[in-house]
C-alpha cells in the first residue's frame, strides 16, 4: 500500500474543497451574513493550512485499485468532518453529529436531515448545504483528477471507486478525457435546468439550489415543504423532468453528443430504466385516482413527480406520498432499492444491475432445460464478464444484508416498524424522505446519535457502493502496513 | 421432454397420496365421523381410478434433470388439488380457493391457514390437515421414488427438484439408499417426539398432529391458541427443541449415525445454523426483558421458543409476537428469510447460501487488495462449484424479486404495509404468521382470492426454491413438445 500517494491525494482533495467554500462565502457576504462569512473564512483557512502540510509530493507514484479504494474511502470521510464544521461553527446545528450527519447526507447526494426548519438557516449555510449536493453528485475525487493530472495515477482506479455501477467503461481511451466529457454534461444540464427554473419566476437562489439538488439527485430543499411550497405545475415539470434526466447513465448522452443517434435510442439500460419509470407512475396514478385525486391528470402530476424523485433517488417531494395507499407505498420503496442508471449521479442498486440478474436468472431456468448450452449474458450486445455477473449477485445480497443489520440497530430507538425500515433504506440507497417518522412531513432528528451515525455510513455505504467502504474497516489493510 | 414418464410418475404420486389419505379414513371411523369418512372414501376412489386410468408404464424411460423438475412441479399441484377436496366436499371450507390455499399450506410446510376455529373442525380432517405438514416436509416425489425403484429414473434428478438447499449430496453412492436413510431419521425423530410429548401429558391426538406440524417444519396447531393453549414448560422445550432438530441439515445426522462425531460436531452449516438461532433468542430475550416480560427466565423461554419456530420456520407460537418491540419483530422477520439449514425440512434461503453469500462477499473484498489471486470458496473443507456460487447469488436475487411482486399484488387488498408485507414472507418462506392482520392471533381469511393464490403460489415456489415452479411456466417447455 502507498501511504504517501493517498496523503497527496487528500491534501488535494481538501484543497479542493476549500475552494468549494469559498463559493459559499462569497454568498454569504452578497447576504450580508458576515458572521458566517467569517465562519468559512476560518475552515477554509483551516484546510488549506492542513492541505499544505500534507501536500507533500510523494516519491513512489504507483497507484493501483486498492489505493484507489482508500483514497476514495479516506477522502469522502475526511470532506464530510470538514464540510460539517461551518454548521458546527455557526452555531446553526448545534450538536455535532448532527453536523456531520447533514454533511455526509449532502455529500452522499442522499438528502435525509435532521434540520425542522429549514428556512431558518442563513443564506450563505443554506447555499453550502445544498452545493454539497452538487459536488457529490459525480465524484469528489474523479473531479479532482480530471483538472489535475497526476503522473501515474491512472484516474480510472478512482472512477472504479467513486462511479455507481456494476462496470465502468472509458468513453474514449483516456480515463481522464472521459471524466471531463462527463463534467461537461454535468455543467451543461445544470446551467440549463437554472435557466428553465428562472423563466417559470422562480427566484435566482431557489433555483440554483433545487438545481444543485436535482443535478447531484440529492433533494434538499430550502422549504419546509420542498418543491411542493411552489405549487406550480411548471416548476414540477421542469423538476420532474430533470430529476429523470440525471438519473440516466451519462454513457448515453456520450452517444448522444457524438451523434451516435441510433445507439442512443437503442440504449438498453435508459430504456429499461424509463420503461420502468413510466410504468410505475402510471400505476401509480391508477392507484390514486378517485382513492386520493379526484380526476386523473392530478394523480399522474403527483405520481410522476413522486416516482421521477424516488427512483433517482433524489427525494424531493410535492405532497407527503406517506398517506398513499399501500400498494403505492410498497411501490415507492420498493423504488427506492431498484434506484438509477449506472454512470448517474443517482444512488440504488441501479437499473443495468437489475438487468444483469434478470438475465441471469433467465439463463439458470434455460440451464435446467439445456444444460449442456453455453450462454454468454449481453447488456447492449457486449458479453459482460462472467466475474461482473457474479460480482452483482454478491454486491446485492451484502446490500440486503447491510440494510437489515442497520434495521436492527436503528429499531433500538423503539420507533414504529415503518420508520426504522424506510429511515434505514432512504439513506442507503441515497433518498432522503421515507415513511412514517421520516416521512416529507417528518425528519431525522428524532434519532438517536448511534443511529444517526449507522444511517450516515448507511449513505456512505450506498453511495461508494460498499467495498470502499468494507476494504476501509478490513483488517488486512493496516495489517500490511509495513510490507 | 418426456411426457410419457411424467404421466406415470403423476399416476403413482396420486396412488401414495390415496394411501396416505386412507390413514385419515381410519382416524375419522374411529371418532365416529362417518360422513367425513365417507367423503374421504370418495375422494380416495376418484384418485385409485384416475391413477388406474394413467397409469400406464412408458416405452421410454428416459428421465433427466428438465423431466424431473416438470414432474415435482406438476405432482405438488397435483396433490394440492386432490388434498383439498376432502375439506370441500364435507363443507369444512366452503370456498374451493380457501380449501386449496390451506392444502398447499399443509404440503408446502407453510401453516398459513384462512381458519378462524381450527378447534371446530373434525378430527378426520385435522388428521389430514396436519399430517399434510409431514408428508410435505421431506418431500413427496422422492418418497415415492425411494419406495418404488423405476428402472432409469434416477431419483436425484428429482431430489435435486425437490430438495431444498444450494447443492444436492448423495449421502452413499446410490440416491435411492440415501433417500432410504433420510427417511429413517425423519421417522425416527418423530416416534421420538410424539414419545416424549406424550410423557408431558400431551393427549395422543394432540401429540400426534403437533408433532406431523413439527416435524415438517410446519406449523398448523389444532388449537387456536396454537402451542400457547397448554401453557406448559416441558411441552414448549420439547417442541422448540424438535423445531431445531427438523431445522438441521439430514446430512449432518448421517455424520452422527455412521459414528463421524467429529465430522458431525464440525459440519459448518449445522454450526452456524445453531450460532444464528441462540444468538437472535439471547438477543430477543434481551430485548424483551424488562419490556415485556419482568424477568429473564421469562423472556427467555417465549423467545427461545418463537426464534426457534419462525427461524426453522414452523410458525407454532406461545404469544403473539407482533406485540413485541420493534427490534425483536425485525429480527424476527429476518429469520423468516434466512430460513433453516439445506437438506432439512424447513423453509427460507437456507443456511448455506448465506455461508456461501458471505464467503463470496469477503472474495470480493479480498479481491480489490490482491486482485492477481485465486480464491476458492469451501463449506466443510471442500470446494464450491464456481456455478454454485453463482446460482446462489441469482437465486436470492429471485426471490427478492418475487417477493417484492408478490408484496405488491397483495397490497392491493388494501391493508396496512406490515400486514401486507409479511403476509407474503410468512408464505414464501413457509413460515404461517406474519405481522398486523396475520399475527398468530389473526388469520389469512381476510384476504381477496386473487391475494391468496398469489400466497399460495409463493408457498409453492418457496417450498420448490424457485425454479421447478419457473420452468413449468416458461413457454420453451411447451413449445417443444414434438421435439
Amino acid at each position: 500500500m502507498n501511504f504517501g500517494v493517498i496523503r497527496y491525494l487528500l491534501a488535494i482533495v481538501l484543497r479542493f474543497e476549500a475552494a468549494f467554500m469559498g463559493l459559499s462565502l462569497i454568498v454569504s457576504l452578497l447576504y450580508g451574513e458576515y458572521q458566517t462569512a467569517l465562519v468559512f473564512g476560518i475552515v477554509i483557512a483551516a484546510m488549506a493550512l492542513i492541505s499544505l502540510a500534507l501536500g507533500k509530493k510523494p516519491a513512489n507514484r504507483s497507484f493501483f485499485t486498492k489505493e484507489g479504494v482508500i483514497a476514495v474511502s479516506l477522502s469522502w470521510l475526511v470532506i464530510s468532518v470538514f464540510g460539517a464544521l461551518p454548521f458546527y461553527f455557526t452555531g446553526a446545528i448545534p450538536s455535532f453529529v448532527d453536523c456531520l450527519f447533514e454533511t455526509v447526507s449532502g455529500f452522499t447526494t442522499t438528502g435525509a436531515s435532521i434540520l425542522t426548519d429549514v428556512e431558518a438557516m442563513e443564506k450563505g449555510l443554506l447555499f453550502w448545504r445544498s452545493f454539497t449536493h452538487w459536488i457529490g453528485g459525480m465524484g469528489f475525487l474523479v473531479f479532482v483528477m480530471s483538472i489535475l493530472p497526476m503522473a501515474g495515477a491512472d484516474p480510472l482506479h478512482l472512477m472504479r471507486a467513486e462511479s455507481p455501477g456494476p462496470t465502468t467503461e472509458k468513453l474514449v481511451p483516456k480515463a481522464r478525457q472521459t471524466a471531463k466529457i462527463l463534467y461537461s454534461i454535468y455543467l451543461g444540464l445544470t446551467v440549463l435546468q437554472i435557466i428553465l427554473l428562472l423563466a417559470g419566476g422562480m427566484p435566482l437562489f431557489d433555483s440554483v439550489t433545487h438545481t444543485f439538488g436535482t443535478a447531484g439527485t440529492g433533494g434538499f430543499s430550502i422549504k419546509n415543504t420542498s418543491i411542493g411550497a411552489y405549487n406550480s405545475v411548471y416548476i414540477e415539470v421542469v423538476i420532474t423532468v430533470f430529476m429523470a434526466l440525471f438519473g440516466i447513465n451519462f454513457s448515453a448522452y456520450f452517444l448522444l453528443f457524438t451523434g451516435k443517434l441510433r445507439q442512443f435510442f437503442r440504449h438498453e439500460e435508459t430504456r429499461v430504466y424509463l420503461g420502468i419509470m413510466i410504468t410505475s407512475m402510471l400505476l401509480i396514478a391508477f392507484d390514486l385516482w378517485g382513492r386520493v385525486y379526484n380526476n386523473f391528470g392530478e394523480a399522474l402530476r403527483y405520481s410522476s413527480f413522486q416516482v421521477s424523485s424516488v427512483m433517482t433517488t433524489t427525494g424531493y417531494a410535492t405532497t407527503n406520498f406517506d398517506t398513499w395507499p399501500t400498494f403505492s407505498r410498497i411501490l415507492l420503496v420498493a423504488l427506492m432499492f431498484a434506484g438509477a442508471s449506472a454512470g448517474s449521479t443517482g444512488g440504488g442498486i441501479k437499473t443495468s444491475r437489475l438487468i444483469i440478474m434478470f438475465k441471469a436468472l433467465k439463463r439458470e431456468a434455460l440451464r435446467i432445460l439445456h444444460p449442456q448450452a453455453a450462454r454468454v449474458i449481453k447488456l447492449d450486445n457486449v458479453p459482460v464478464h462472467e466475474e461482473v455477473i457474479h460480482g452483482t449477485g454478491t454486491f446485492i445480497f451484502t446490500y440486503g444484508a447491510i440494510t437489515v443489520l442497520s434495521m436492527l440497530l436503528v429499531s433500538l430507538d423503539g420507533y414504529d416498524l415503518a420508520t426504522s425500515a424506510t429511515a434505514v433504506a432512504a439513506c442507503i440507497n441515497n433518498i432522503g424522505p421515507g415513511l412514517g417518522r421520516v416521512s416529507p412531513v417528518g425528519n431525522f432528528s428524532i434519532f438517536s446519535d448511534l443511529s444517526k451515525i449507522v444511517l450516515f455510513i448507511d449513505m456512505l455505504i450506498g453511495r461508494l457502493e460498499i467495498y470502499p467502504m468494507l476494504v476501509l474497516i478490513s483488517p488486512a489493510i493496516w495489517r500490511r502496513r509495513k510490507a
